[in-house]
């Protein structure tokens, strides 16, 4: 069921979560709230996304970052495993839906204001779709790049 | 010296180093470039941004995550502390600026496609505006948010 509720700041489409489809303008209260609260309030942007932060449980390498909107934060939260929306295909995508390389989620870490998580996983497979382990695999060195060993 | 150059890729201005200022239209060629090549060609999305997350260096702990102008980057790199672009604020503003917990830079890994940065940083002092040593101080549990211990 989907209650939808206008209060002072703001619209809201309320179903599992509750979500604000009014421009964001944030008053104290509901800062302080989604900053100090024990509910999840994620707050999607103008796009309808939030960052998300693939992170590897147990080496603490960060992965990969990408999207997600609603739709891909449900399927992540429903199969545990990392799904993201894709800006340049305009589609839900579950990490390694071709590949095999799914990212099994164990836990999410949420950030202060609730516009971006962190994905603690357990890769089964290489995490970028270039084969390396992890998408981060090049150092920023004066002006150009150099590949990371590890 | 500031050059404009035009491909059939794109419109590129080439300064310290060269950016694309026309449409994102990837060929083959240049997505090759980007993910394998040692030139650094930052990839600012239709809003000018990419996204910065700031990983503790010693911990490996994720600090935060915020957007990167051009500006950001460029004030980074030269003052090797992190800087931001507010999208709330519509302005560069420099992670500490007024807290004095400023994020000393260390290294700065480039993901793949080149739209994504991580910073290895030493912080001094909380990352987090409200305090917390890490703005992901939160973890979901069931459908409510428990705090993470540690």
């Amino acid at each position: 069921m989907v209650i939808v509720q206008q209060t002072s700041i703001g619209t809201w489409v309320c179903g599992q979560f509750c979500t604000r489809i009014a421009p964001i303008s944030d008053n104290c209260d509901d800062a302080a709230e989604r900053e100090q609260g024990n509910r999840f309030l994620p707050r999607f942007d103008s796009a309808g996304l939030l960052t998300a932060i693939a992170q590897d449980s147990a080496s603490g390498e960060v992965l990969m970052v990408a999207f997600m909107d609603r739709a891909a934060l449900d399927a992540t939260r429903t199969t545990g495993r990392a799904h993201f929306h894709s800006r340049s295909r305009g589609r839900l995508w579950m990490k390694g839906e071709t590949s095999g390389h799914v990212l099994h989620v164990e836990s999410i870490l949420v950030d202060c204001d609730q516009d971006a998580l962190v994905l603690k996983v357990r890769p089964a497979g290489p995490a970028c779709h270039t084969g390396e382990r992890t998408c981060f695999y090049r150092e920023l060195a004066g002006d150009g790049l150099t590949r990371v060993e590890g």
